[in-house]
């Protein structure tokens, strides 16, 4: 996966970048500014997250590309996709049985780097995303997989639904984590499987809860309804580990 | 602890609340919103004589710790901690074997908040976190936590390894997750346990870990060093219950 980070100077730019829903990893101001644009953008990073440095107009001289950073220079980030192909071709040069993640529109960007974590402790081929809705691959995303985006490729597809029926033709079965299905120590979850995640609030949605061959529940003995979801996908995942490399 | 105000940030969390029976003193509910969870919310506040304040987007984004509060912010009294001995008990009143959490210096909000809610989940009862350098309970944590915070008692103890040593005398075993150690399928986690979850940088302290009876590894496939704290929480956590419930 590549990675690239970029500015983005003077502040019009900077508000704008967090209105198209780009996530900025870091914003450096100049120390003492207290104007409204300034404002707008001070209540914005910590509304996403940003770390902000105060620092003097001679550091943002210096920093500037552009030459008119207007007082702020933001710091984010970029990164390639995979195709679906390339992930279903890694499995098949390691000899494995592909295991995939698909997330149904996981929208923190937390849970996505979790999630990307995991799949990649876990061993499976790559992770799937849509391309409307969810969350992309922002720079939270890559801080909190905690260097896994560099290693476990991520696919974005327009379909959720129609990328399962395409996968299903390369010989995948698919499971869902869900209420009101099978418990997962019950079900049988070796060969090449698809392991889809659904919304944070929503869970899976129903057309792609219809193309699964099982839904699986995690026990639940407490008072609440679920899981975080990165956590749902992480205690999912490693029965499915456990099936493959420990049962006997 | 004392009284305090304390804000409750997003829909389901303020639902919940209410649900177990928490005290609302004021909700500041975003002006015009008019959804089902929000109409849920006004009917509970009403029924409750909770006072409501209708405010501006930008009035909420101000006051929000969280940056996530969906339109409604709830002033309530602030959580709690629980005794030690009110965990134990608890486990007594409902004739099963202990089962706690101990966090070592957990100091992300978010993982604080994933923990106790699979704490919750898992039938744990209680969580056990140190005074000193880690999170305590922040509106942030009661919002990750999705409610389990209600249910689930917290203790705050001032040293880990001295109430490891306490609750040795009442029967528990102790197993931390860290590198290096058995893997967790092989190691017999039934009976009274607790659970340590390490610091997110450095993991289990030495002195901590030395006081534990078992070091549980969690199998890790890929190229990265280690799951996110949480997710790594509710693998074990799982393991333990497959253990306890689920195993022949």
């Amino acid at each position: 996966m590549g990675y690239r980070e970029f500015t983005i100077e003077g502040r019009n730019a900077v508000i704008e970048a967090y209105r198209s829903g780009r996530t900025i990893d870091k914003i450096y101001l100049l120390d003492g500014c207290q104007d409204g644009p300034m404002m707008t953008i001070k209540r914005e990073a910590k509304k996403h997250d940003t770390l902000l440095k105060f620092v003097s107009k001679e550091r943002l001289d210096q920093m500037s590309e552009t030459g008119r950073h207007q007082g702020v220079i933001a710091v984010a980030a970029a990164y390639e996709y995979a195709e679906l192909e390339d992930i279903l071709k890694a499995a098949k040069q390691k000899g494995e049985a592909p295991f995939l993640f698909l997330l149904d529109n996981i929208e923190d960007p937390h849970n996505l780097g979790a999630i990307i974590r995991t799949a990649n402790l876990v061993g499976a081929h790559g992770v799937v995303i849509p391309k409307n809705r969810a969350v992309g691959l922002t720079a939270t995303v890559a801080r909190t997989s905690a260097g896994a985006l560099n290693y476990t490729p991520v696919a974005k597809v327009t379909n959720l639904v129609k990328t399962i029926e395409e996968l299903k033709k390369e010989g995948l079965w698919f499971v869902c984590a869900d209420m009101g299905g099978t418990t997962m120590y019950n079900l049988d979850l070796k060969g090449p499987i698809g392991l889809v995640i659904g919304n944070e609030g929503d869970g899976v949605s129903r057309l792609v809860r219809e193309k699964c061959d099982m839904v699986a529940s995690i026990p639940m003995k407490g008072d609440i309804d679920s899981l975080n979801a990165s956590v749902a996908a992480g205690v999912l995942a490693y029965e499915i580990l456990r099936q493959r490399d420990f049962k006997g």
